[in-house]
């Protein structure tokens, strides 16, 4: 079942860049949530091609259309299925793929594993395969919201933007409040440090004039976690973040907290030291990230997520063909020279999925009987 | 069941710091492979504490005794239990913690998820419950050794090493080729490169002095690997190692291939042309870290794993107790002052866990039918 | 993942009877399978409503359109999305439902369970659902057939027929060889025993006439199944086969083999001996229904499922409304006397479903590695 | 993962009749429970052989050791590890099943499957692997128990009980009221109705004296059980039930409520009418055995099991050997002539777990968030 994620929260996504369709089935989502086509239209809106002039210009509305588990408004605790159908395609501008791998593409890999792939704008392996996971992670960021009020009084909220794109980063120290919404959409890189924002986009401008390509990091801040998520040994709250982020497409790395850049501390500075505030039990400092054990502690969960530099470039590259010969072929079609602002809404969607999951499964456990 | 881990090949732990024994159950061992408990020992003995006089003085045997799933030298292919009794318990040493919560340890959120813990030596949190992640892992690491000796005239070799200890680090472009198992057993912090190492064994002995702690950074190296493993959307090979790392104490991030350093590269700089060598399509470079579109490419598989200074030092630290009471505390036990030289094995072992079951995964799917 | 089936070959379905659409996605199926509509079409077809005077007058044509996982004719190996839109709704018959609850149908479990519920046409609960399951066993029971006429010269074959419809049963030791699809085809009860149709036929329109209904018994018979599918100790084949019937709406009971009838028995009279037949080992007889200790003994596999008198009837019952009171209602709608005859198609589908699943996980485990 | 059971509340089984020991390990236990061996020990004590003048001799105290996932006599949450040491082992008894298949029995399907068995009181097959289903039965019965009527004020109880040995069963309208324990402990068949229970035991006496073996039915019965367990469509509570008693050995079917007699009704006759009954809905009839639409309805739940004959029986039978050769064999070793009375704890074991693993889920679904 590679292609379900979760375990009580499950979403199973399908689809191809040139097939009829993308989509995604929800299942095992509470029931009575109030839901409509709007609530998962507005994240979808966010991650579409053509919003700004430093993503590609494929114009897709990428119009969601939800088939089943809703009644009057709510849904009914049944499998939710939604489908996006495809749009703007330009099969053609892939012909040359058909015969050639495009480096540090997935064409040689699927080609290798299964002895088929659909080469048509990379097929499955496209990142129009994460409409589904938008998509049902706005289902999820609504449960979050809605029930951790309900429940606790505090939305959870889900809060990622870019820190770095390329060399260009957000000066260490400066985004200490937890950035609004309205921040980090107020510039075409989804960056809430303006002036970093500025540079960052002049930068993607530049290499694309360049036919060159630019990566990132993501970093994601989740505030009304309750303490308690995640599972020991193996179903750590961060491993599962971890697993939810590197199976996006371009990723290379994950970390949590001090991640990295802990590991060249001490533990005397490293530790969290535990004090009481209003009553309520906190860490001073959170170099944890939010997770102790595996486990929640409360704190703002923390995470950044390493993505490469787009793969395709307009620019010659030396590659081999489906029968090993050496060639050439230089990158078609219409692409983003960054990938990384547009995967904003997606790696809080992960985030999100995850996160109900995880409340789901402890509520079970911790939940259900109290001895 | 978030204390097994894997979809064909699942090891399920169990066990405490302080209980009678750990142990692990390997369901879904392909049959007929030779084993026996020494297969086993072998591994369990490199993560075993008491080897040098870097690591922890604690002094366990950590014998293993295989219960079920063997018959005449061979598996049979039903679940193979292992057990490891505990021994040298001090349980006395961690009195005090049993109403004091230690910084960035996981007492508080243990006791804050289930409402009671084992407080002593940790209880399940304690990196003894690796014992049974590690004795799991030299089963995988036999079937692939051997597995892929007779499939593919080639074993899966798996070779993890420290390059970093607190702001040590290899130098850049040293570790080249593929280290041997000798050359990484040879000294104490499990580095391949002996200058850098003496350095590592000084600095952990000058913090232990101080009574303090680091972390490290350990790279995973892995060869032979089929192309195909991995299976997208979700269960792409990286997603699945990251979780796996993720999953083990103290780990605060996942890199593979270029990583977070290729965040700073162009995609002309970063990009894997593709070449035939000896009628074998290959990568002129590796920044992918042997995969692509989450599935491997039969390039070596590259990742790096990001460790915290141990939690527990020996110097007075802010915390509060059960009722949230201000108070403070000093760590007592013995501990290692750097877990990272013990966590090779354990990643090794992991890494193994993660293949092993993709294989069997990868077969299913592509191996059964041939249409 | 209540609505996902399978571990290696998965299906989920999603859909309400009065919702836009039913449908279902396949996770996991080998690559390069020749399939097109088609092959499921033929299959939804036998399940369709309104094929015969003794079902229902309901017409849909429940075309099956497939977006995703195929390319150029073959299977892809990434998921299979199927969908199905609802057509000749008449929600207006079901306004009764809404208050009140239907004895023996899910109207008060679902409403209890989840707090809210489709009532039009039963909503999820309805057997429109099984849609998605038959175009899902369509695709399995092509991969058997093609996959097992490849492997090893002959196809799987799965044939269900009724063999009793009330208290009409075909007499013992009447069907002694495998029927053909044919004879099975050739009556509107799917009965292949002639003499036995006809009056089951006659027996259902005599209980229509008196707004009542009958249940039955479907046995399943199938050939062609290698030695070695099942996985003891759960998962049994015997074992999912029962869980994938009893999943079925409306059904009571399952016995493989010699079934309840078997307790009667001596052991000595039970027991199948083993003999060489043709250089192969068989059993001389087969009671054990053509599995042991949960494993597939290469004996033709038989079973039998109990489905119950449709709840629905054109008579007036009593029950309770909503908040417990009492009152009475009448069936509406159009409805099946006897649901039996079209679930033969649903019960092959259920089967075809297991047996891919085993073949998969029994390669994976046993043929990926030879020790 | 064919050796686990469950989904959130999972059990691992492990263990051969002649390995060194036999045990299970449950992962997602509520914490707090108070527990102790003695728990777990009363049910083992059930299940053990050597009871009666009608079961096997075979004398083994079957003692269970505890490993972990307690503290200070209560669960922690973390996994529980239980271990009983294999005694009394003949395995001389067992040379001839090396070389020849015993008919009806799992020794030709292992071989085939595994190409490798533990030849040896029937290796894993062996009706000692039930051994830990009991153990952790005992656990899940436990919650019910405790959960029940701390949550509800009423515990839920489970009743197995035999109906039927060979062809003597109870009669008809027998056995209205839900049996005590001491009415089904009684007699050494486990049959509440006591003149039934004393021909059941001669027969058994009989048929021991003639080297031959009987089957029977076992009926469940449990009340408690609160509205809304089970998860459709594929994981109705039935569907769950029925895999879990065909996943037994030597069951051959399984029916709920009015079951396969129910086939033979008519609508009118089977539908259960709803009615208010001091303010909750209760039905007036219970054909549908405590379930609707795969959800329970409060109801008791009731269902049957099948059993065949033993197959070990002291006569001449006609075999094969590995090669395929024909040969005899008679049974050797002590076995139950009818292993019915022994298996009700193990069937009270098997619905225990699986109803507090559809407790734990409908919680999660529908108790953790309210919309």
């Amino acid at each position: 079942m590679p292609n379900i994620f979760g375990k009580l929260f499950t979403v199973t996504t399908w689809g191809e860049s040139h097939g009829p369709a993308v989509g995604a089935v929800v299942d095992g989502c509470p029931p009575r949530l109030p839901l409509d086509a709007a609530d998962i239209q507005v994240e979808l809106d966010r991650r579409r091609p053509g919003q700004s002039d430093i993503v590609t210009p494929r114009q897709e509305e990428d119009r969601v259309e939800i088939l089943s588990g809703l009644f009057e408004g709510r849904t009914t605790g049944t499998p939710i299925s939604m489908l996006v159908r495809n749009a703007d395609q330009r099969p053609a501008a892939y012909d040359e793929m058909k015969e050639k791998f495009r480096p540090s593409h997935a064409d040689y890999t699927y080609q290798g594993k299964f002895g088929i792939r659909d080469h048509r704008g990379g097929g499955r392996s496209s990142a129009r395969e994460t409409i589904g996971r938008v998509a049902a992670g706005a289902i999820a960021r609504k449960v979050l919201a809605m029930g951790g009020q309900a429940l606790r009084g505090t939305p959870v909220e889900i809060r990622a933007f870019l820190t770095q794109v390329h060399d260009i980063a957000v000066p260490t120290g400066t985004l200490v409040d937890f950035p609004t919404l309205a921040a980090v959409e107020a510039t075409a890189v989804r960056c809430p440090h303006g002036p970093t924002a500025e540079k960052m986009i002049e930068r993607i401008k530049a290499v694309r004039a360049e036919g060159d390509s630019v990566g990132g990091v993501i970093e994601c801040r989740i505030r009304g976690v309750p303490l308690g998520l995640g599972e020991p040994v193996f179903d750590r709250l961060e491993a599962d973040l971890a697993k939810a982020m590197l199976s996006l497409p371009a990723t290379k790395g994950f970390e949590i907290g001090s991640g990295f850049a802990g590991t060249r501390m001490r533990g005397s500075e490293h530790n969290d030291a535990f004090e009481s505030r209003a009553g309520q039990i906190h860490t001073t400092t959170n170099r944890s990230g939010g997770t102790q054990g595996g486990i929640s502690n409360g704190e703002e969960i923390v995470f950044r997520v390493a993505f490469k530099p787009t793969a395709t470039i307009m620019r010659k590259q030396a590659t081999v063909d489906l029968h090993g010969a050496p060639t050439e072929l230089i990158g078609r079609g219409r692409h983003d020279p960054c990938v990384v602002p547009r995967a904003v809404p997606i790696v809080e969607a992960m985030a999100a999925l995850v996160l109900v999951d995880h409340w789901l499964r402890n509520s079970a456990q911790v939940g259900t009987f109290k001895f």
